[in-house]
């Protein structure tokens, strides 16, 4: 039984990384240090009550085989699409990840079922806060992280503190346009950087490439699947993943004039292919960017992996709840 | 003699908003009155020491004039081209507005010539303090400021702030690319928005609208010409200001997704114009950004004129000496 290490910290949290597939959860003390974690599949085309009722009994379960005290469970915390209002606690435009659930207050529902007071994050943002005290970015007091998946969602750290914007959205950095006149994005503009580096995006230039090249796909194609082939010495993959980072570059330069950060982080799934693109983004920035702006700064890979956005969850709940 | 009044207030500061042509200077009442200034050519080719000189006469000359006790003078604020180190009080970079002046210690000058601490920011940070203020944002937390001219810059606060950035140089807004393979721009990056919306570009447009409509310009084209134009009823200038509006939209749409700002404020010598192209810069926020992002959102025209650098500068130095 390890209830006294439990016990030892100066409390634990609840962390919940929603996710349109899989809902990740665990206990996590002040430190940092995972106590228990375990997954379940989100199923989005429930209710929201459903899924509050196996994320309690989730995390039930998770503290009777760790020996954990309830007692000494802080809040909650949770990291989701958005977007969202942190504020009210609201999931209010999680479209398309959980279009079912739009205007869900999971905050009131989580706490109602769990007795702690829950606090919300959009998943970009409980990123960047996983960062700044776990990660690459720790102690730096001016961050962006770039999370690269299914969309592009960006998280803001500003001298210290996370950047919210007026109405909980700021950040929102997947829709950074690198061309006022390209492709229509959802979001409503053109060229959103989005629509040139997301996993889809990349599928779809390799998929062209490949055509090109009159090679066929086997199967399905998956931006693990470039990965995968980069990894074999697929030429046509390795120059999939340079166009990748030569967009990621044109859109970071205005992110790095716009919050003149100290250190970007690219993190989320496309973080795994990092090595084929993270150079092509470091020297288009170095390219395109003040020579002011490029004082100390650092372009870096998450090295939290997929635990990234639990422990950013439960750095939200610390922070909020005053826990350290 | 206003002694009296000079006296009355918590405080006067001396205010000097540097331009790569004029130097705006006076004295500013806390509660944002001005109380004397007046202005001279900035003579960029001289050295900074000699200019410095100048602006400590004609805060003197202005003082005896208006019968300002000097002891009630609390601090000295600077708004100057960027980049530079509001830190350090420094002109780190001033280019291409002030070459000669790469690197000097401005505050460190007028703080031993005036006897009182002095307070650097860049021009764009100080029109939004200024905008803050006494402006079109009054009571906001969460604005940006475009000052369009010669150059286009920006000045962000979030969440009541005005944000720095790592090395003081955030909110370049100027260098926000609309089109990753547009024209290069000096600062190494391509499409930035200043290379489509600053003064030179608007006249260029016009310029470029004169020849193919087989028209010739009166004389040397300027921006103020193109205003006027526009007012006189030419539907080429007043097309003109359409395309500047288009692409001001589509930055400021990016802009929008990065901050989630309020209020976005229009100001600088374009501003005069806008009345022809603020119109397009909502509508085209409006189609590109997400609606999440437009609740409550405001884009407006700066009612400051061209006494917004010497207030902003007036703010600075009042918020830095603790004297509001």
């Amino acid at each position: 039984m390890n209830g006294g290490r439990a016990e030892a910290g100066s409390g634990l949290v609840w962390a919940i990384d929603l996710g349109g597939t899989n809902t990740k959860l665990g206990i996590v003390a002040a430190g940092g240090e995972v106590i228990g974690e375990e997954s379940f599949p989100t199923r989005p085309e429930r209710s929201g009550g459903s899924w509050v009722e196996e994320v309690g009994a989730a995390l039930r379960a998770i503290g009777g085989r760790e020996g954990v005290d309830e007692g000494s469970v802080c809040a909650v915390g949770i990291g989701a699409p958005g977007p969202l209002s942190a504020k009210e606690g609201v999931l209010t435009n999680p479209v398309p990840n959980l279009p079912k659930w739009r205007g869900f207050a999971i905050c009131a529902a989580l706490s109602e079922r769990l007795g702690k007071p829950a606090y919300l994050d959009n998943d970009a943002n409980v990123a960047a806060l996983s960062e700044q005290w776990l990660g690459v970015a720790k102690g730096s007091e001016n961050v962006v992280v770039l999370t690269l998946g299914t969309g592009i969602g960006g998280g803001v750290i500003a001298e210290g503190r996370l950047l919210h914007g007026f109405s909980g959205n700021a950040g929102e950095l997947g829709h950074i346009s690198i061309d006022h006149d390209g492709p229509e994005c959802a979001c409503g503009s053109r060229g959103c950087i989005e629509l040139y580096a997301s996993a889809g995006a990349t599928v779809e230039r390799y998929r062209r490439k490949l055509e090109e090249a009159g090679r066929e796909a086997e199967g399905e194609i998956t931006a693990e699947g470039v990965f995968e082939a980069a990894e074999a010495g697929d030429e046509l993959a390795k120059a999939t993943f340079a166009e990748v980072g030569y967009c990621l570059g044109a859109a970071v330069g205005s992110i790095v004039h716009a919050f003149n950060p100290e250190m970007v982080v690219v993190a989320g799934g496309m973080a795994e292919a990092a090595r084929y693109f993270l150079g092509m983004i470091r020297s288009v920035v170095k390219e395109r960017t003040y020579s002011d702006l490029q004082v100390g700064l650092r372009i870096e890979v998450s090295p939290l992996g997929d635990r990234m956005g639990l422990l950013g969850a439960a750095r939200l709940a610390f922070m909020a709840a005053g826990g350290e």
